[in-house]
């Protein structure tokens, strides 16, 4: 594209092809427990999702990671499993345990999922996006997301997150109709979820889809692809230019055709994929890439952490690239190695 | 190679690769809960570890699926963490946690791991190989096998098993001479406990990096890699002879250097892996195949799964290749779906 018509964020450029020196950069849960400031906030709510769901909150920790660093792009605060909360599953986050939901294990409780009143239970989260759009610097946009489906049906049927995901994968082969009922049900309320928060403000969309690399091919191709091509074919026939970044993390070899076949706008890399995978078979022919520091080298910080930000640099750095981590920063990451990070890819 | 060279044993002649049809069958953790005749064995003794560590018990477990299945191959009853409690760790199995270790965080911790008295701890094994070796079916052949060293030390340092393995990874980051001690002493025992099954009747070896998925590609090379050639290759210097399957779960497009670099005589392939993946760029032309039917395909039976098995062996079928699951075997798998498997694979 014409330096004429590109937007004047860099990251909105980098997802539509252009490539920047350097590269534009934001941290997959950059709003969280590492920033002293965030865990002020967080106790003042009695749960998670409380946090989730108050609008003035969830825009202050929102916008708290942007104050500090030079961020070029800010994420909604918010959790995947805000979508199972909205189709009335019971949805609790138990201190030091990961979520609990009330699992639904068969067809009959994938029917009594409740669509109807799924927007109003979302409204906080739209009021969110406003808030943080009227609060972000010039020239940050606001990314807005959902879980994929098969990522919140793991959790939505197991009831808890699990090391395999075998009580989603079980529904699936046992009873594929209620299985397919359940996926279309989240197609439904994620593909409004995501239109709700761009229609409130957000510039582009990220779909993750933490436990794609669970399944064999031919589930791959059902229950993470198809899914994901039709919500991305929902939210692009509201709105045409929102640029939509797909993560199926753990895909391995696997992400080349879900780059291929879903419609996205770039593809997110968890930090297990190669650096010459990403950039042979991704970038080089198919779509811009978004991706892979190890979110535990971030925390170790050193010698280690520069020479692979330099490597990554190198070698994603001439195509169309969002500087990223490779899965969300740790709670325990210095403070001192993020800002150290931003110096690294701002070229400080 | 001739017919008249081939082993008599169809997962041998496999190894070195022949084309077998049917090909031959056996399963990850084909000796355990799902059979009753494990579970009731398993009651008679306090722990899993002294299970493991039973020679009589360990060796009727082993033997008990040949018993009921036409499998090709049978594997030693034991556990990967047995080479930790032989370095002198302090290894326990929590009914329904999993295994709980005094864990090893530094250099220090690591210096006092005891590899002088590893050989006398892990003899019942060897008294176990050679009773199952006695009570074998003619022309099946036992497997030995270890944890690789990344994987055993993801749970000596965590001190359990872990989602991200972060424990390990940050020591890996921040105190890299120390993680490669910990390594290099892995590599001694695990080479060292190999060559010792081997001599006691096994004639292959499994080497299990079930943690491989989880390192970026320089940890993969520095931390998978070259401590499993290292292993090969002490393994072949004593005995040239044995056949080593290297299994790097969640190695993903990386498994292909994994397959190229380290020395082993086949491939397991997990069940993400996509099976045009499997043909393509590991059978045709760098080495045998094992896999990669989903365990929880076996466990939900029916026409799916029949359908699966056969695309398997049509894809994999025609070059050297070893039927099996892409991880163990669950629990709570129904037998006559195992021996629906047997019957499928066997052409019945």
């Amino acid at each position: 594209m014409s330096e004429a018509l590109s937007p004047s964020s860099p990251f909105l450029a980098a997802l539509q092809g252009e490539t920047n020196a350097p590269p534009p950069l934001w941290l997959m849960r950059q709003a969280g427990r590492y920033l002293p400031e965030y865990r002020e906030v967080r106790r003042t709510v009695p749960s998670f999702l409380d946090l989730c769901l108050t609008p003035a909150l969830a825009a202050e920790v929102t916008l708290q990671p942007l104050r500090r660093f030079a961020f070029d792009a800010s994420i909604v605060f918010s959790d995947i499993l805000v979508v199972p909360f909205a189709l009335g599953q019971q949805v609790t986050f138990v201190e030091g345990e990961g979520p609990k939901l009330d699992p639904v294990r068969d067809g009959a409780a994938i029917a009594r999922l409740e669509f109807a009143g799924a927007s109003e239970r979302l409204a906080p989260v739209y009021e969110t996006v406003e808030r943080v759009v009227a609060g972000l610097p010039d020239g940050v946009p606001l990314i807005g997301f959902c879980g994929a489906p098969w990522t919140v049906a793991t959790y939505m049927v197991e009831g808890a997150g699990s090391k395999d995901q075998a009580a989603a994968r079980r529904l699936a082969y046992g009873d594929p109709e209620a299985f397919q009922a359940l996926i279309d049900t989240l197609i439904e309320a994620s593909s409004a979820y995501l239109i709700g928060q761009v229609e409130a403000g957000c510039s582009a969309i990220q779909i993750f889809d933490s436990w794609a690399g669970s399944l064999p091919e031919d589930e791959f191709a059902r229950w993470c692809i198809a899914p994901t091509k039709a919500i991305v074919t929902r939210v692009k026939a509201a709105h045409p230019d929102i640029p939509v970044i797909g993560f199926p993390k753990g895909a391995g070899p696997s992400s080349e055709v879900y780059a291929a076949e879903t419609g996205i706008d770039a593809i997110g890399c968890d930090t297990s994929l190669p650096l010459g995978f990403i950039r042979n078979r991704l970038q080089a022919h198919l779509l811009p890439v978004q991706g892979n520091l190890d979110p535990v080298l971030l925390l170790a910080g050193g010698e280690a952490l520069e020479t692979r930000v330099r490597t990554i640099l190198e070698t994603l750095g001439e195509g169309p690239f969002v500087f990223n981590l490779g899965h969300g920063i740790l709670p325990e990451t210095p403070i001192e190695n993020v800002e150290r990070l931003v110096a690294l890819v701002k070229g400080a």
